[in-house]
């Protein structure tokens, strides 16, 4: 009989990760987990909203820190981070997708870090679709580090090199840098103001902060639905400036520009974004690009079943 | 060495569910799905959101009539529901949480269907900690048939009811039906109404309707904060009564009461809800029971580390 036990240490990886936890793959460097997308992670495409990816990209940051030990408490400090009160902060995320997963596909993400600067951590991701082998979405980010008791951001002491130092690789990041300005968008260029948005409880994180794959939710909130029906998300460059926190209310600005010279129907689109609190501080500002959805091969599946609710 | 080859034919169980997508259990008729709770899904309690924990018994249903062979496309409707243009549509749930779990547990959801009334189909959820086995919640509801086409209600045709009459099992509801009347809130009887809800993009499912787990988050909206700081959802009851679609704009009513007698800060909390569309048309209604979250032993963490954004 094959018994449990007589199996355990034969694969050890498998049994490690028998709750799709994740591990660290044979590197030492590179962290793997593998994400089914399930049927509320889907929207009326029929594919995972970028929500859905951004925030396997957290999981599997979070996991990767916590496989290697680095994680005390909270979301990913280390234990020097935590006796010198610091936490990590992102600045930047720059996010490339592919082809967005159904439901029942299996996505592999990879995430692995290294040093950005002096004073800056990089983590980045590739993300493949576990059967096909083919690319999802490749994502890189700028992490500092910050005082949580000032607030005010703080160079990596060397205690804390020495802690995280070892797992940086040496790789270029995944995508390029988009080295383009992300405009400033004031009242009088955007297109759309969204006004009165504020966290639910149930946007708030374990630090009653809002996670920042909510400011994404944000920013389209303000972004004309008929771009979201026609066109879907392929990049997106965003910079955090501002923390956001329960009692916040923010306003999401949108401006609209087709793509290049081309005005026909099948171009993409880019649009500029600033989320904003009402006193007019800049939480974030990001740019975003799209394209028709048919120039995908999307197939036009006929009249849809109506809701079963 | 241990291969893929050898290994495959011995643990079929575990690879048909390598990647979390449950099983059909022993008796064939109870479905089960392990979900490891994630970071994303936790909140600032550091446990598990009510909409998580919906989300999961609405993937292992879905996952339920498909390994059993009965979807075809959509959401749950079998062969013959989709020869005669049918769907699912729930029309009651209600849900009891005994102890909401934390980042990093396991759950294992168990799901059965049985018979309700002449034409209407009960859904069962037992949901447990994989690792102690407590409960963590039971649900039950009621799921009748509606014509896509004419959206009227529609009797269970007998080809249906071969399809589906042997998957249900012969078992009273995982939970005493709450028999007492739900209260259709006025503006009057309302102590606090949030107006001009509408769906996001991202809420709509693949038949452009809202999920009826984002009703949940709507009734939640107009909700004081200070409930939901201080108390955890232990029980609710939803009559669904009209379907929204993604232009629908919604008013969520509220109305508070302590439970029972005791009014000490230390007793439950029980609210009445109704969500409406402008004009007045009923979508839902509910009441949910709260109590105190100390009440459940949740420890008095001290500060928490500021936030990573």
């Amino acid at each position: 009989q094959f018994t449990l036990i007589d199996w355990k240490p034969r694969r050890p990886d498998m049994l490690a990760d028998a709750f799709g936890l994740g591990k660290i793959m044979q590197d030492g460097l590179v962290f793997r987990q593998n994400f089914s997308i399930r049927s509320y992670e889907i929207g009326a495409d029929r594919t995972a909203s970028i929500e859905t990816l951004m925030n396997h990209l957290q999981e599997t940051a979070l996991n990767h820190a916590r496989s290697a030990g680095l994680l005390v408490d909270g979301f990913g400090s280390t234990p020097e981070m935590t006796k010198k009160n610091l936490i990590w902060v992102v600045t930047k995320m720059q996010v490339l997708v592919e082809r967005y997963p159904s439901w029942e596909d299996v996505v592999e993400v990879d995430t692995w870090v290294a040093s950005s600067g002096k004073n800056g951590m990089r983590r980045d991701w590739h993300v493949h679709d576990y059967r096909t082998g083919q690319t999802v979405l490749r994502a890189t980010s700028v992490w500092v580090m910050m005082n949580k008791l000032t607030r005010r951001l703080s160079k990596i002491p060397e205690e804390v090199r020495a802690e995280i130092g070892p797992y940086f690789v040496d790789r270029d990041p995944i995508i390029d840098e988009d080295s383009r300005k992300v405009q400033k968008l004031q009242d009088d260029t955007a297109d759309y103001i969204k006004r009165g948005l504020n966290p639910r409880w149930g946007d708030l994180d374990i630090n009653q902060h809002v996670n920042n794959v909510k400011y994404i939710g944000w920013i389209l909130e303000s972004a004309p639905i008929s771009i979201l029906e026609s066109h879907e998300l392929v990049g997106m460059t965003l910079e955090y400036r501002r923390e956001c926190g329960r009692d916040s209310v923010l306003q999401s600005l949108t401006a609209v520009s087709n793509h290049g010279s081309d005005c026909s129907p099948a171009a993409g689109i880019e649009c500029q974004h600033l989320l904003r609190l009402e006193s007019g501080a800049e939480i974030m500002r990001g740019r975003t690009e799209w394209r028709p959805k048919r120039a995908q091969g999307l197939q036009n599946m006929g009249p849809l079943p109506a809701g079963s609710t």
